[in-house]
């Protein structure tokens, strides 16, 4: 028989959840979070409810009371104050109390004999202190006092026997407060209890720059050393991003080392790819020696920071056929029966210079822990962000250990997903604990898809645990839109991605440089790829698109809309080749409608029909758009207004509402 | 650290399930299960899944493997071939073998070489002949041909040095079908599991028929007995009927009896509200004795069966105050400090006659038992539908228990839920187990209403757990539209009642002699109801419908298209007073179009815009309909058709579909 009989409030549809409460659902501190479920009791008693919450793993519980709206759903919001893992569940119960003073209002109404429910109320608010009166000893101050309360509304009950004054006693509103404040919740339903992950402000909202360090730019020839680089930080600081990504900083595997262009046979010169890690001089916890020691590090990393900027290592979890592993744990890796060790390969492909991983071990629990150790290492160190190489080719199941592990230590860490693979795959990587995710944003180029693939990131349940970060390029990805001389190409994917996701990313200093030689017609490889070999780039090239870099990422910071995914709506155009889209924050302090033209030929212009409602405009409103790209301003009508851009401009415009000016 | 960190596949998204599997979905015995899932594995490795089901509590799992749709989603369907409680649930895992051999071929075709490769396949065939063959000793005939084949297979792939021999051996369809016999599920995951209700036929097709035994036509005058009621139940066969139900027949209270049209003082002559259970002649358990003896019960419950109709009781959980329990077990009751016992009331509204049952007594687990005892008496008699009153006035949580209970002895039975409260209420009492539900049928009465609404029962998650049963009437629901003596009324409601749902029901002979007066002005009571008095209904009185009930009846009987709430289909017309649907089965043997005038005053006409898709016919089809209704063929043309309703006439089509005649 079922544990408790009298327990008649279920709980269904509670959001927000993703897979039944299996993951966590992911928010940022500071933000708040509203729940709502559908509480369901028997007949018409008052159902009464709240919202539990606490910070795992074992943090107190609080309490907030469910409101009600229509057709049995109830609301409540909580705050999420601090970077961790909450959980929240929903209670419900029926209250007696309240179900039996509505009854005895109504018939006191309609001039029905009310005396058996007085004196019935009188035995609940009775019964209801007796409950909390035999409790702990030690009562909270709140607890004593509500029970203090209700003896002397009790006894002020009894003083008297005329019908109206026990009924005003009973309508008392200190009664309805002190008997909220003593719920009976004996016969409580409970929802299961459901995560939510909290991270910090840079996990929603970023502005990334990758650049190799070995061609740092401030050095005009040879390896650049991580002393060049401190020199180039404040170019990037001027820029305006975020976050430096760093390609691996380890040392690199000889045997079967790659060439420039990916040849498969290296000059002795030849630096090799950063992620073939490890040789006799190293592994994942190592320097490569030709960009400095563990100190030049550090002290890198403390010039970083003083920038206002922020390091994102690399964490590759493959071997060079030279790293130390591949001798001390050859367990770790994929045997062929002849005792030859499996390549990293997906036929025709082959990385010769790469042995992965074998997470099929049965080794597999050293294996873990050595990967932990290693990130544990440059946590140790102070770093908080990691982009992970190909997460993709990891099982699961160690990500979602792994993560955990990390951030049960370190809560304020940052785990971006570099996996460009099958829909299915990068969600579940998100769902298991990538903080942020690589997108297929490099592939969509019209508006349409544009439309179609923002819309699914941030219109649909994945906005509750998939966090994009929009990257035009990576050095894996030159796509076919950027290989061309244009600079309007790149201005163009710059500023879709700076404004249609919070969080995005360019490799440089190629991107800016308007790096655009493929390696051959058709392949998104770039040309003398930075990959296989070392460039040096002159930062003074003309043309560049320094300055749109730099005001976009100004206008990030100044303006609140761009700083979430949350309040984006895309408006009707009658030129296709122009995409209109507006952010907002949520008290419409910051408006913004982006126009940007897709062709980065042609002059387009068309005609706006904005969805007013959605920039908190009047239909027929007259209100000033100020350009914050030129500092122009156009004084506009309603929702139908010309536009018209120029690829020899900034072929977009990023408009701030400004009305009553 | 994790279990298994070996378990690469993750499952997600499997359909169908309701609330995360906490509770059924519900299906018909005879229909097969399609469940789909997403699995999803790091990597490009080959990935196999399977679906394993079972029956509850404890019969063995039977398993059929998954296919591949698209997108990482997987799909196998498995039968539903007994009654009962189904659990099912999906597993995953990567088949290295399959992975191996995928990449074997893919190098060969490159022109690699494989030598090491041969090797390791012959390696993973191994490996998985020493997982079987360390299994138990006696293993079945299917394992040990499989272990002797591979074994067979090794052999010959030792015998040669042939690179082309060993490939041809390595790619020979009969190792993969015994690879697959043996699958390696070491590492498998799993997705929770999932509960499947399996009720029989008439649980998902029925016609019922409610009449008062004690007004029984047979009978001229006095009470009716269940002995006049055999004589009345060939009426009820021939109108087509699969259920009778029985208003409640056991002994009423004395206590404020009510009088006529719920009069609060009854006459020594009123028979008292049938639903204000027991006396001291008996509760539950006893037969009216006006009515009858248990003796008459069986035999009219024999004499219905030999119809070839099904008996349905009334379960309804409340006491009269002269019912014995309020007596013996006092503690099931709400009383008043001062002794009274609380009625039932929904102030202003007061039922004197009936004290409900306290089901937050804490004697609830006897006051459970007792209940569970009252409906396995009739079970055992016997009986396997019961139609039970206002359950949604009694916690879903006995409910649960209460059906579970039931339905784990009396696999069979089937309980409608009387319901007509809000709708996640409604909702909630099908979750928790009614295999049928009340609806709000009766108040949906134009082309936009019915629309919508039965595309919220049908076409939505509902449609997974919630299976309507609409009655255009009930004792308690004499609805505005059918207050008129317009014979078109009751046949165009009883229309789409019988075809618009396969389960559906009338309250007679009330329905079919068109009784239309209600109690008072903006009333749905009937005037005289039954409820109070014993009514002598004269059934060769015209106008009726008993002529189009009949003839719906059979039909639904005939036209498979009937049988099911599942291909339904509304099409577009140009008058907004006909709806047009059309249903059929999966096999497009049976196609019903349904064109009904709403208008039951006026005549009224327009053209169809059918979805000929929905038909399955042609857009340029020539095709002929006939309507059973009335005998009549008409040659129709594509999708654009003229119709004219008549309320004189039928008021509506019922046109079989017939191609090539």
């Amino acid at each position: 028989m079922n544990q408790d009989g009298r327990k008649r409030v279920y709980i269904f549809h509670v959001t927000p959840v993703i897979d039944g409460g299996r993951f966590p659902i992911k928010r940022i501190v500071g933000e708040e979070l509203t729940v709502e479920a559908d509480l369901v009791a028997d007949g018409h008693d008052v159902v009464q409810g709240r919202l539990g919450w606490r910070i795992l793993p074992n943090r107190p519980w609080s309490y907030v009371p469910l409101q009600p709206l229509d057709n049995d759903r109830y609301r409540a919001v909580f705050p999420l104050t601090e970077i961790g893992l909450y959980e929240y569940r929903i209670e419900g119960w029926v209250d007696e109390f309240l179900t039996w003073r509505y009854r005895l209002v109504k018939k006191w109404a309609l001039g029905q004999d009310i005396d058996a429910e007085l004196l019935m109320g009188r035995e609940l608010i009775w019964q209801r202190i007796a409950l909390y009166a035999k409790g702990p000893k030690s009562k909270s101050d709140e607890v004593v006092e509500a029970l203090e309360t209700l003896r002397r509304l009790l006894h002020r009950f009894d003083e008297t026997s005329e019908k109206e004054q026990r009924l005003l006693l009973m309508q008392d509103p200190q009664l309805e407060q002190m008997m909220r404040k003593l719920p009976d919740l004996q016969h409580a339903g409970q929802s299961r209890r459901f995560p939510v992950r909290v991270d910090r402000i840079r996990a929603g909202f970023s502005a990334w720059y990758e650049f190799f360090p070995r061609s740092c730019p401030t050095r005009k020839n040879g390896h650049g050393t991580l002393r060049d680089c401190e020199e180039f930080l404040p170019y990037i600081a001027d820029l305006g991003f975020d976050v430096v990504y760093l390609p691996p900083i380890h040392p690199i595997g000889l045997q079967h080392r790659k060439g420039a262009n990916n040849q498969t046979v290296a000059s002795p010169d030849d630096p090799g790819s950063p992620w073939a890690i490890g040789n006799e001089e190293g592994g994942h916890m190592a320097i490569h020696p030709q960009l400095g020691t563990l100190t030049d590090f550090d002290h890198f990393h403390q010039t970083l920071r003083a920038l206002g900027l922020e390091l994102a290592m690399d964490l590759t979890f493959q071997c060079s056929p030279d790293h130390p592993w591949v001798k001390e744990h050859p367990q770790w890796f994929r045997h062929f029966p002849d005792g030859t060790i499996q390549y990293a390969e997906n036929p025709p492909k082959k990385y010769e210079d790469v042995f992965p991983l074998n997470f099929d071990t049965p080794d597999w629990q050293d294996l873990w822990n050595a990967l932990l150790d290693i990130t544990q290492f440059w946590a140790e160190r102070g770093v908080r962000i990691f982009r992970v190489d190909n997460p993709h080719t990891k099982p699961l199941v160690f990500w979602e250990w792994f993560i955990t592990q990390m951030q049960s230590r370190f809560p304020d860490t940052i785990f971006l997903s570099e996996a460009f693979t099958r829909p299915k795959l990068m969600e579940a990587l998100s769902k298991v604990g990538f903080t942020q995710s690589y997108t297929y944003f490099a592939w969509r180029n019209t508006a349409q898809e544009l439309r179609d693939y923002v819309s699914e990131l941030f219109f649909t349940e994945k906005n509750q645990y998939f966090r994009p970060n929009f990257w035009p390029n990576t050095p894996d990805i030159l796509p076919g839109f950027l290989q061309t001389d244009r600079p309007a190409a790149f201005t163009v994917r710059f500023i879709l991605a700076a404004t249609l996701s919070p969080n995005y990313g360019i490799y440089g200093p190629a991107y800016e440089l308007l790096e655009h030689q493929p390696l051959s017609w058709g392949s998104e490889e770039y040309d003398h790829s930075e990959k296989y070999e070392i460039r040096h780039w002159n930062l003074s090239q003309q043309p560049n698109i320094q300055d749109v870099i730099k005001k976009v990422n100004a206008i990030r910071h100044q303006e609140l809309a761009l700083q979430h995914n949350g309040i984006l709506t895309f408006h009707h155009v009658d030129n296709p080749q122009l995409l209109v889209y507006s952010k907002r924050d949520p008290a419409y302090h910051s408006r913004l409608l982006m126009v940007v033209n897709l062709d980065p030929v042609f002059t387009q212009s068309g005609w706006t029909a904005l969805d007013m409602n959605a920039l908190g405009l009047h239909e027929d409103a007259h209100y000033v758009v100020h350009d914050l790209l030129t500092g122009a301003r156009y004084a506009w009508n309603g929702p139908y207004n010309y536009v018209e851009l120029h690829p020899d401009g900034y072929n977009a415009h990023i408009l701030r509402i400004e009305e009553g000016i």
